[in-house]
């Protein structure tokens, strides 16, 4: 997985493989994730593909496309940010607040509120569990990281304040990848279009799908940055690729786009929390 | 208009007033030019809403579902970069660069073969023309910016090289704010909704227009940010939202959504370059 042990990757691993044994293998970057699990360095990787209060994580999708990887499942997982800080400290000692952009943001009202924080003290890390690593290191008690409480046990800090996210519906979507697809039945798609304009062909690349009674999951356009007009299309949608009748809506989506990239079918987390 | 004059907003503003005397009024910020037109300190205002290459201008999106101003045209504005020096530079003096992030973003190609040029040294500023004026009071010739040729011509400086773009195909759509509704008849609506989902619907809201026959011209989705899995959708559409077919649609369109603003219906131009 991408990032540090103690990290939200790292707690969703544990969350998703439960019952069995699992041993954490951290990559600096998503590129190296995919590349451990495509070279078989590693069994599974879990790749983080949107947020519930941030949106898609683009750099994710592009690597889909690239690798189309086996996926064997998928899980939302609940995003509980804490404040953290020395053994010794208390909330009103904290100046200083380090962690990842998109955890700062998500707890953004909070931060707000301490009384002593300068918000030009706010500092971005590559990296939730990285951040209080880096805090513990320095031994001052004015600083203090956003983690999980597991990022906390891990580097023995002290959790200062939990749940501090401004929205209780955070939710990270996590594509678990594999090294060949799930024994179980998939029963959703994913694909990646690369469209010459972002309108032009969509009601007719969606019909392919309702006029066929398959639910849709996902649809959502981006622009391909540096490539005239056009734009990328994330579809998700339910059945197995291989199978009527997802297999001739693909047929006839594939004619009303300029590429696709079929990524997998796999197993679906049951709901949209 | 937002930017200074020499901008890419004053020439489009000049390209589509061709025939009439206009005087402009330089903005700040977007949100200064959606209030001059509002406020009536403008009789006009020129929106930048998307780049051929960059993609949707998401800030003057967001204020046009906001203020839904009258609109009373548009135009796709060919976007030429010069690059910009002092009179006795050469192309082999230059060691710095001085433009907007989409500028540098659109030259790179040129930039990387600069032999003099440390990649270190390409410098963000807030606007194109902006940073002609910024290298020009410095008066150190290994200094260059990127810009039109006007705003080399306003400041007297001297083009050192012409459309320094990757892409010839570099537009910018600029929609031309008004005080009342363009005289011309409209036949192009443009509306923002607001979804609870990014796929749940869009196959609904989507073929309320196809099974009406009405030609779609942008369907974007965008993350609302903060607002669990809610997205953002930019519709544009052929037809005057006051005139069936396209009445009969928005209102179909209005029960598949949490919330649509209908911005305006305008007299499009005639083609995507």
């Amino acid at each position: 997985m991408q990032g540090e042990l103690g990290s939200n990757s790292a707690l969703a691993a544990a969350a998703h493989f439960q019952e069995e044994r699992i041993s954490i293998q951290p990559c600096p970057t998503f590129n190296e994730l995919f590349e451990a699990v495509e070279k078989g360095q590693a069994h599974y990787g879990m790749a983080p593909v949107e947020n519930s209060l941030a949106g898609s994580i683009h750099a994710v999708w592009d690597l889909l496309a690239l690798y189309k990887p086996a996926i064997v499942g998928e899980i939302y997982y609940h995003v509980r940010h804490c404040l953290i800080g020395h053994p010794g400290a208390r909330l009103e000692d904290i100046r200083y607040v380090y962690s990842h952009p998109q955890a700062l943001a998500q707890c953004g009202a909070f931060l707000l509120e301490l009384e002593n924080l300068d918000p030009n003290n706010i500092v971005e890390e590559y990296d939730t569990a990285g951040a209080v690593g880096i805090i513990r290191q320095t031994y001052k008690k004015e600083q203090a990281a956003i983690a999980s409480s597991a990022a906390a046990e891990l580097h023995q800090m002290k959790v200062l304040a939990t749940d501090i996210q401004t929205h209780e519906r955070n939710y990270t979507r996590f594509l678990v990848l594999g090294q060949r697809p799930a024994t179980t039945a998939p029963n959703k798609t994913v694909l990646v279009c690369t469209l010459d304009h972002t309108a032009a062909n969509l009601p007719q690349i969606l019909a392919a799908l309702s006029s066929r009674d398959i639910p849709l999951y996902k649809a959502e356009t981006r622009k391909l940055e540096d490539d005239p007009w056009a734009y990328l299309l994330y579809l998700e949608c339910q059945g197995d690729a291989a199978n009527a009748p997802l297999a001739a809506a693909l047929a006839a989506i594939k004619d009303a786009v300029r590429d696709l990239s079929l990524v997998a079918s796999y197993p679906a987390a049951p709901l949209l929390p």
